[in-house]
């Protein structure tokens, strides 16, 4: 059996055989704290970014690939729940023939990121290599609560906090992949925003204090959430999985730009375009409608359901239809 | 400028002016606590291994990988002080025509390693890649006391944990590159010794643990250390600068097994040839002597002295020579 035939999803699930029960089921592994200490636990979380698979030196300079991996991390610890961020470890490996300018780049970007969002370089490593590759490790420190995959419950809104789809148009018009037709149409605002995304997601620590500030009174901490890294169904079905349910989508209120809804692939790159880094959270209704009100540009996608004769728990489907949709589970890096 | 050209210590010189001053100057990064707890501080140290430069088929299975990457970033632990062992993520790259029996190995060794010195799988992420790589991030905490590279200081003796060239032997050995009369003067205890230590190298804990235990008492905790994973001869090196000493070795006391010494090679493979991963401290002689009667294997390599006129900080030299060594760094991974 060869990776290429097993798929992305299917590794991971045969590796997680090798971690505690549980472990590598959340976007970044939250540690146990030393017990009879006051200290907030620690997350960590690794994500491997490859040239050609990852990113492209057609589609960003060095700058962009730093910030995006450092970005990239910081969002599962967005996702976690971390309300502030330790730093990094950096794993390099580029070939010999590699200018110096183009890893002095990578780490400008790196620091921005780490400037923005907090948290230092704490180290790494570098090796020569056929091709370009960095592996990035993020330690934060759990906030208010930590977010977890399995959190939600049948009732729960499931709630975005931005608009989706934009990295992967980005992606399109950096790679010039676009009809002509399509790409004249649309805004130079919508344009920008959109490589933006692409080069420059925003992971989202202020959802973190967002979620705290709009808890209501007397209630517990429960969250339920992830990032949209993989794509805002894929989150959606995370959440679902978890939660034992079924997400039930609004197709009326689904976050997306009118003038990429207004492209034939507007509303499949919404979905499964993948790498907006948002989060996608499943909260008991009082909080949501309260999140909502405190953070701009969050919204309702839809609402956690229990499963039925038709639809299994971690289907999606759309408000009104009993049919599940066709698996959209986003990339596969192999 | 090209990475070939700067070589990876100027590489390693110039990243570390995107961290904090000093944090790049050890094996691994030692966390600041949080004010007001009394949970001993993290260590995370960040070690990538690429096929064709630090591993092949031809010299170890895919087990014998994964126990080696886990050793490695262990062995940082060990030479920073750590007294346990959190955990790993780990960075998988792989073409998808690798079968999945090579990774379920890869995680049997990692596995193995962490269930012989604490910690467990914490996390990671996969993607394919035109080369195998593996990432691992090692997080420790701080056992009695924490060890830096530059805690050295002159009258110090220097004490290393173990034999060296073993493992140059082993990978000589599995690669054939020993002439057949040499190859065949070693005695079969040797030559399984050498293999073992290059495909199952030992991370130094116990030595830490030996090291509180030898602590002569009423002396405060001052520990300069690093491992040997670049050379004793390096590590020498490390511990005399970081000191502002010079390092006098004693050429009749190597830590070297005879068998070795008799081959032409073995005195350079001693000192130069890598990735032995013991440790080498510097320490004020009355503990230095207790830790040899404590730690079997464990001997007096040389001592800490000011520099001279005709040898400068960071030197190495033939105790009884005046004349600094020719520079004997170790490797270069590009």
């Amino acid at each position: 059996m060869l990776l290429r035939d097993l798929g992305e999803w299917e590794l991971l699930r045969r590796l997680a055989a090798y971690a505690p029960p549980g472990q590598l089921e959340d976007d970044a592994a939250i540690l146990q704290p030393d017990s009879g200490t006051a200290t907030a636990p620690l997350v960590v979380n690794t994500d491997v970014l490859v040239e050609g698979v990852h990113f492209s030196d057609t589609t960003m300079g060095p700058a962009d690939l730093g910030w995006r991996a450092a970005a990239a991390n910081l969002s599962d610890l967005a996702a976690t729940g971390c309300g502030s961020v330790v730093g990094l470890t950096v794993g390099l490996v580029a070939p010999a023939e590699t200018p110096w300018a183009w890893v002095a780049g990578v780490y400008e970007g790196l620091s921005l990121a780490l400037r923005t969002y907090g948290g230092q370089l704490l180290g790494g490593d570098c090796s020569g290599g056929l091709q370009r590759m960095l592996a990035i490790t993020a330690l934060g420190r759990i906030g208010p609560g930590a977010i977890r995959r399995g959190d939600g419950q049948a009732g729960d809104w499931l709630v975005c906090t931005g608009p989706h789809g934009l990295s992967r148009l980005g992606l399109a018009l950096l790679q010039q992949a676009l009809a002509a037709e399509h790409a004249d149409a649309l805004s130079p605002g919508l344009r920008q925003r959109a490589i933006e995304a692409h080069r420059r997601p925003k992971p989202r620590l202020d959802a973190v204090t967002a979620l705290a500030r709009s808890q209501p009174p007397g209630s517990p901490w429960r969250v339920g959430g992830t990032d949209s890294s993989d794509g805002l169904a894929a989150a959606a079905a995370h959440l679902a999985r978890g939660a034992g349910c079924i997400a039930e989508l609004d197709h009326n209120n689904l976050p997306i730009d009118p003038e990429l809804a207004a492209l034939p692939q507007g509303e499949r790159w919404c979905l499964a375009g993948g790498e907006d880094f948002e989060l996608v959270l499943a909260l008991e209704p009082t909080w949501a409608q309260a999140l909502i009100e405190t953070l701009p540009g969050c919204c309702q996608l839809g609402q956690l359901r229990p499963p039925t004769a038709a639809a299994a728990a971690g289907s999606l489907l759309w408000q009104g239809s009993n049919q599940p949709l066709e698996g959209s589970t986003g990339y596969s890096h192999f």
